[in-house]
């Protein structure tokens, strides 16, 4: 917390054009298999990267709206919806199964940790905190394959998902309870969600049911 | 509206403590049938439990979220999914069956009834008030289907559902006109609706078609 | 940009009632379809008619809700949903099919603009205000269709449908730039978005996949 609050949003800012590159991409490519048009695909990259940011930002009552204060992000995706309808054309299946999970665990690493910085930054307590991580890391791809009509990710594959979105934004908040310096704090969440999501599918880890 | 504000404020959160017991166990039982892990039982029962609320706080404006100002509500359910998940792994189906619907109906009397009351509280006109009530009652419920992948109960049953959440709200909301004590007006709402619940279920009343 | 605020509104009203009419018929005609009951009809023939407006207002954080403060269109869509049960109990399915199209159509230019001007108002960026259009314009009818177990108009039929919105809603926001008066640029924007949408189901008009 040693941070100025300049610095310190400057550096969520950082992260969160990150996640939303990656989340963005899942969502591009998703929308791909499915064939969808090009303002298909827009869209759900659009819900992909803004859904679980929008919700917590409703939640909190935070406005203007993130993607709305900031209209380069709407933009950015609106690019990236253009340029990748032609560059994905001959993508194979095999590779886009592998980036969208390597971007989408990336995604909610960075939107997990953020989410529950913002939490903090309006007073909400520790386990409020950690919840507005974990809806604001998950949401997103919940809605992506709900419209994609797959039951979502987050259901359909036992591996440890929201769990890893859970732990990491603990660790960020235990972080910054002790006054590790803030951008330690958000890296390590973000590090210990993504590798734990990783690890998770590689080894098949899973709760038991 | 005899009772003070801060009575009348415990009464409401007696009410919502039982409405969040009976509709997060509905949510554990149906994801445990499911066979989902341990947090996909806490996401569903925390859906079902919160997911009418939120709604009703976000389109009335009401901030901090009563999940929010309470944190220990949303640890209530943790615990509850916790213990749920060794506890449940005998349940016989017939009874789960059993006990999800009257959970069910009591939550849907007890959530629609304070949620008409909250509106009313803002000065929302009377049919507004009823509406409130319904969405309270019966969207944590239909959050809870979507997600187990099943047709709303709400669409499914051709049973009396929402039609008993509707009357619920009118009886509270005459007898509140009437000026009858804020407690019997409650009770009486709620009770009118989980009693119009189990007997359409036990006569099979529906509306026509 | 030259009518006084009073007079901007009183056309938005009128506006906003003609898309709610045409977009609670669309409801009731599909929720008939299915077979619901009077309160699945309302429910159905509710969502699909604020639902998108609903969001917007959310998003924009306008309160109280166009429906809240306006309680006699939900007792309109009530009303409506009443009368059609018995009223469309003979009406063959060629015939519903067809006023299910026109009426979404109408639905889809009145909203698109409504929600791109009240985006305008509060002073959204262009980019922002074009995107709260198109989410006002379709999110009432994706709503319908999740609800009645349909893969959304909006991604099923590959006709152009969000595309409309997206150009009717830059219409009205570039007349608005030139000066040219409210009720010129509302009914153009309108008109494209809705002209765009008939025509693209006519001649079969979609985009490269």
């Amino acid at each position: 917390m040693a941070l100025s609050y300049i610095g310190m949003n400057t550096m969520l800012q950082t992260v969160e054009v990150s996640g939303i590159v990656a989340f963005a991409s899942s969502g591009i490519i998703e929308a791909r298999r499915k064939r969808m048009d090009v303002v298909g695909v827009f869209t759900v990259a659009f819900i992909t990267a803004f859904g679980g940011g929008t919700l917590r930002d409703l939640l909190l009552d935070r406005r203007p709206l993130f993607w709305v204060a900031h209209q380069q992000y709407p933009i950015l995706v609106f690019v990236m919806a253009l340029i990748a309808v032609p560059l994905l054309r001959h993508l194979r299946h095999a590779m886009a199964e592998k980036a969208i999970i390597f971007a989408d665990a990336l995604g909610l690493g960075l939107f997990s940790v953020t989410g529950a910085s913002l939490a903090l930054e309006v007073g909400m307590p520790l386990f409020v905190c950690a919840m507005m991580g974990v809806i604001t890391g998950i949401f997103g791809g919940v809605l992506r394959d709900v419209i994609c009509n797959e039951i979502p990710l987050v259901f359909r594959r036992s591996q440890l998902y929201a769990t890893c979105s859970f732990l990491g934004c603990w660790v960020y908040l235990l972080l910054n309870r002790v006054q590790v310096a803030e951008i330690v704090a958000l890296l390590s969440g973000t590090l210990i969600a993504f590798v734990l999501r990783m690890m998770a599918l590689r080894f098949d880890w899973k709760l038991p049911a």
